[in-house]
């Protein structure tokens, strides 16, 4: 199945709702009208029904993933006898980011990019990577979905894309091996890491690791497919700027597994549903590695094999604003 | 004021609750009772009277901090008339995080503790340190309140404290200048950002910075102190283990002011009500500045003029886990 989150028109103004998303037949299911209907057949008031639905969907994935297996078992029922009432055209619809994660984390699993950007940036590949899968953490609030435009920070001329799958957890887990993590899946996403190329070395350098290279924008989407209908060891991954093909590539080429990545996320601490694991970018998967960058207005497109397509646009730059001025060290 | 949460036991365990604290009384107001009893005197009925009181005080702190000023206002109104009802013993309360945040940047803005960790692990002082403010993030679903017990993950075998003020923002903003900066600063709080010293280094050398050094356990509290309470440029920060105190120092030696902090945190992307901004360790607020290190049951006292004292013990090692496989270099 195929989750999304789609923006809704009230009195209030926008709300995100939960929806299947059944792109060969262009229509979503609103899960919320669904369940509300289908409580209303069985003898329902409607007050009670959009309350008890409402529980079960609400305006968050997170919250929503949190209830556990019950989230799918409901949807699956849903799916097979859904009121027209809930059916609608994919068409009309904004799909806002399909989750809300409260902790995102990116990891680098492909060899292949480490090498090229390390080749780039003319320093030697850290060799941590073949010790264990590296990540770090990306900001959480400012994530973008399918269509919505990328802000241009001020303090970067040089901008780039990362095609990267995310995994979405479903289920808390701790100190997990890799053989038991799949259980911890919920499904993926498609992941786009945009990145501020100029910045992003001198951050890297200083052992904070990435911060306003990477937090500016990040996008999820455009929904999750659950792990019934992929193979995620061998997804073609292909991206393309203004329609142009720039990277093509598989999740088959990964040097860390994505079951060894929950495995590692879950060490010593726990995971909890809805947080996001990207696997990192893959081997040509931005345009850095083909010498290239990102402009104003150029759209970008990630498509991996059994998803969709991410697709965003890039803004324009923000204006100059307030710089840290530089410190004297003063031998404290 | 001084803010905190509470820790309620009902029918369906452990619910926290939102409370003033005025630690010179050893009392606590219930800002959710004091509210509700204020609407029923005014004529609201008891369900009438807890539904609107829920929705200015609810069991998120970051939920409450979003309303804007009206939080601080009616919290002022409710001190000055609190129903007796209302009022409880401090002596008797377990107290959990001061908040939730949604997003927990850690800063490094003293040059004297930058410094003493170069030296220790032989290497330069990061130049980027004088360039602009640094930080990295830490995970927001692993924190402990005031004398909860700090988790000893199974990869590591050298744990240390690190002395900390956490800014907690009260005010959403962008692109702000130190000068603005204040207006969006709700108040302070304590941060101890537990660390395992072993794998810092080599996270840090890998340039993705530290993650499972810092996330498996970070505590908040006791309270949050409002700004009208306390001078933040010259507050005494002090650090007893099991009694003796091992750091002593002042925020007046920060190389990097807090507004600026928050200004650089603003570029670029929104900062919201409930995040947590940490001032990184004060100079010589570690253990490993003094060649000391934790164990097992070790009792961490964290003091800072204004606010109070956070104290911590240390738990038990896990168990040995999955380690992952090390890779070889494919050449990829």
């Amino acid at each position: 199945m195929k989750f999304a989150r789609i923006a809704s028109n009230g009195p209030d103004g926008v709300t995100p709702r939960l929806v299947i998303v059944q792109p060969e037949q262009g229509r979503v299911i609103d899960l919320l009208i669904a369940e509300r209907t289908r409580l209303e057949r069985q003898g329902a008031t409607r007050a009670a029904a959009l309350r008890l639905a409402t529980a079960l969907f609400p305006s968050s994935m997170t919250a929503a993933l949190s209830l556990g297996n019950k989230f799918l078992t409901v949807s699956r029922e849903i799916a097979a006898e859904a009121h027209p009432e809930a059916i609608l055209p994919l068409v009309d619809l904004q799909l806002l980011t399909p989750l809300d994660p409260p902790l995102l984390r990116d990891f680098t699993a492909f060899e292949q990019h480490v090498r090229s950007m390390s080749k780039r940036e003319g320093r030697p590949v850290f060799k941590e990577f073949y010790q264990r899968p590296l990540y770090f953490k990306i900001s959480p609030l400012n994530l973008i979905g399918h269509e919505q435009e990328v802000t241009w920070p001020n303090y970067t001329a040089h901008m780039d894309y990362e095609l990267e799958i995310g995994l979405v957890i479903g289920k808390i887990g701790r100190n997990l091996r890799p053989e038991e993590a799949l259980e911890h899946l919920f499904g993926v996403t498609i992941l786009n890491d945009f990145s501020a190329r100029d910045i992003q070395p001198s951050e890297m350098g200083s052992g904070f690791g990435p911060a306003k290279a990477k937090d500016f924008s990040t996008a999820l989407g455009p929904w999750i497919t659950t792990l019934d209908e992929i193979d995620i060891t061998n997804l073609t991954m292909v991206a393309r700027v203004n329609g142009e093909e720039w990277s093509h590539n598989t999740s088959a080429s990964a040097t860390w597994t994505f079951p060894e990545l929950i495995a590692y996320a879950s060490k010593g601490e726990t995971i909890w549903p809805g947080e996001v694991l990207g696997s990192g970018t893959v081997g040509t998967g931005t345009g850095a590695e083909h010498g290239k960058q990102l402009q104003p207005g150029d759209i970008v497109e990630l498509e991996v094999q059994g998803i969709g397509t991410l697709r965003n646009c890039l803004g324009k730059p923000e204006e100059p604003g307030w710089e840290p001025e530089p410190r004297k060290n003063a031998g404290l």
